[in-house]
């Protein structure tokens, strides 16, 4: 609907919009929003005046664009993000309080790990991992159980493509990858030692529906040298909580 | 920018889509959008396709439509509400683990209260709170402790429109909510028993930014004989604590 003369639509210079904000770029310009997005100067202020004027972006003080708290309000409210997140919070502030470690919750989105939620406590050790952030699937615990337990087409896909390393210590041949996914469905649960950084271990273990699909992924950062089965015993029993919790309020 | 014939603008048909999903009507068919959100059918089937494609809004295997994960990540992953909740995630939950009651956090949005967080155990009462969604501010003692640190012209605004009841002890008498407010300046903190609820009270204290202005409420829900003096310590302790963090990583 209503296509510029260079043929994208207005959703799509929407979404190059919203997509030049980022965990850090919070804040920016209408001329660096344009220039991020692509879109010719006058567009780009006409447009982000629009979303401003509907509260879906803010203008601060010093005439900044960051975005709307309305925008937040209407992505959330609904959302599947956030029924997943409140199902799965009084079993993962349990966890946390137990292991003291970072105790996260991803789902599958684009073919990477999408992170809903993220707890942690003052003396968690390093983490990398946001709150709506993203890491890749073959080198995340999450990322692991998301692809392990997916389609064989999103299997096939990602072990096509290049395996990025974000570690030293990332798999990042396919051969070895496809090994380590069998390894994941023998186990039950994956272990990612130093893939996403040297000094710590993730642990995942799958939440499934009542299907037995798997649908998001339960895990804990932990220190490289720490035992990983206790924290894999407290991520496996919340993990079938959340998922009756999800049945129940399903 | 591309406007309709009616006079909109395509951002203006956007919200009105986004604003037809709520927290309890989280799917709905093409049709439903468009009858809600006042535009034609065909209009509406077209932007829904067009927002499905870019992963804005995501279409389930009956066709039917919910809020795109993708749009809650664009909008929460540099928003300010994800910077003010994740300040205040440690002290909340250790308000919430200490008082075992529901530990909400909101700021002030469009002149009511906007709830950006809140926990909650099982064993918490009876609570109305929803993440993402709204209550009055003159029944919440969130919205109360926002309104007595806010604006005077807000409070004026407030004052001279009708003060809808939430409950049978919600303040409705502009007098009587004026006088509250005072209370409020002067206490430092909101104390709301009945006003949403008959069987529940709320507690709330200001977070100030560092010029001293109030940002945010920290607020707990206490069955109505519980005493309030104990969770407002802890309530007072943390919201310090979610101001020295959001000055440290501001």
């Amino acid at each position: 609907m209503a296509n510029s003369p260079s043929g994208d639509s207005v959703t799509d210079r929407l979404l190059r919009v919203l997509e030049t904000f980022t965990p850090t770029r919070t804040v920016q310009t209408a001329a660096e929003i344009g220039r991020r997005a692509g879109l010719p100067t006058s567009t780009a202020h006409r447009l982000v005046g629009e979303l401003v004027e509907a509260g879906l972006l803010e203008r601060d003080e010093d005439r900044r664009i960051r975005i709307g708290m309305r925008l937040w309000e209407l992505a959330t409210r609904s959302s599947q993000a956030l029924r997943l997140r409140q199902a799965a919070m009084p079993s993962m502030e349990r966890v946390q309080a137990r292991i003291h470690e970072h105790t996260q919750l991803a789902i599958l989105e684009q073919d990477e790990a999408l992170f809903l939620e993220r707890l942690s406590s003052p003396d968690s050790g390093a983490n990398v991992t946001r709150v709506a952030g993203r890491l890749p699937l073959h080198a995340s615990s999450s990322g692991l159980v998301l692809l392990a337990f997916g389609s064989r087409e999103l299997q096939e896909r990602i072990l096509a493509a290049p395996l990025a390393p974000v570690s030293r210590e990332t798999l990042t041949d396919a051969g070895a990858l496809r090994r380590k996914l069998a390894e994941v469905r023998r186990l039950g649960h994956a272990i990612a030692p130093g893939y996403i950084e040297a000094v710590s271990t993730g642990a995942a273990v799958p939440i499934r529906d009542e299907t037995g699909t798997v649908i998001a992924a339960l895990s804990a950062v932990l220190p490289r040298d720490a035992a990983v089965d206790p924290p894999l015993v407290e991520l496996h029993g919340a993990a079938r909580e959340i998922a009756a919790a999800l049945r129940d309020h399903g």
